[in-house]
């Protein structure tokens, strides 16, 4: 997606250890005309894998989520984060290791809002080692629904995440993939399909 | 709002220890269209304010506040929770008690994102205590932002935090404001202006 290639390198600033930071349009302020145009992205991608709704995972994924579910007229979900275990029985639960902060969320959907005639579209703002999607993937399992796609915004295309995922068959759209970032000179290049 | 109180009465369960849970249309699950709703009935009582941002706190406020802040064509910022201080310059800081989780959780919003030309509307899901709304005035005023008007989607009538806030001459407008509501026989009666 252009539009956003041209924002991230307009606003994005590499920080060393690995960061996009992108915090002035996507995951601290929002942009919301711009998250507007990026859910109507998503609904071009997945419009015909009759998506009945959209899953993602506290707190930056839920601005894109509620964007692109709107374009879609199906409810979102957002599967909660808690450093304890505190599970009752009417939750799927699973575990996300975060390499940002280096711990173990427990990760929570409700029983009540996803069932087995659901399809299923999980959204993220990145893609770096898949750890985040891969529990969300789990809980969709869990529930005996389907994931019917994966929409990220930015992938970090030199980590395994997005390789991973494409190869155990799911279709995986992110709208910009980051070939290269350089945190001393600020360079970023992307994958162009 | 009508529909809003109709909803909680059909969907809303409560719980003991004073707990509201209406996870299925606010808080965990999102339903959006009826979000939007409620953003443009926040737009129909500020809209004569001057609105240039809304300020809401990670993670159930960010659904309401993306969609209020279409109606306003502004931007969202979220304010982040953190258990550990981890404080850098370029961030005003406060601290927010949670009485449902008894912790002290550090709240940030980067000094980038707030400033003294900005008239802020800060929404939130919930209000009882008001110690969420507080910190996130503190907020702007250390930006130099004025505080142009508190949303809410729900309040606890019952509790202390809308009448402090209203005393100090904010101008607070919550949608549902429940004046009791009764976890044994399940009843929620609402305060009507």
């Amino acid at each position: 997606m252009k539009a956003l290639e041209d924002k991230i390198l307009n606003e994005g600033v590499v920080k060393s250890g690995d960061v996009l930071k992108v915090d002035g349009f996507l995951n601290h302020q929002i942009d919301v005309a711009f998250l507007n145009e990026i859910g109507k992205e998503f609904y071009r991608l997945f419009k015909n894998n009759g998506i009945t709704k959209v899953l993602t995972i506290e707190a930056s994924g839920i601005g894109v989520a509620v964007m692109t579910a709107q374009y879609f007229d199906v409810k979102v979900v957002f599967a909660k984060k808690s450093k304890t275990i505190n599970i009752s029985d009417d939750v799927y639960h699973t575990h996300v290791y975060s390499y940002t902060h280096q711990i173990n969320n427990e990760v929570m959907v409700s029983k009540h809002y996803l069932n087995q005639d659901d399809y299923v579209l999980i959204i993220d703002d990145f893609l770096a080692n898949g750890e985040a999607v891969k529990g969300l993937i789990d809980i969709v399992q869990q529930s005996g629904a389907k994931v019917a796609g994966i929409g990220i915004v930015i992938e970090k295309g030199y980590q395994k995440g997005g390789q991973l995922l494409r190869k155990l068959g799911y279709h995986v759209e992110s709208l910009a993939i980051i070939q290269q970032m350089n945190d001393v000179t600020g360079e970023i290049t992307f994958k162009n399909d």
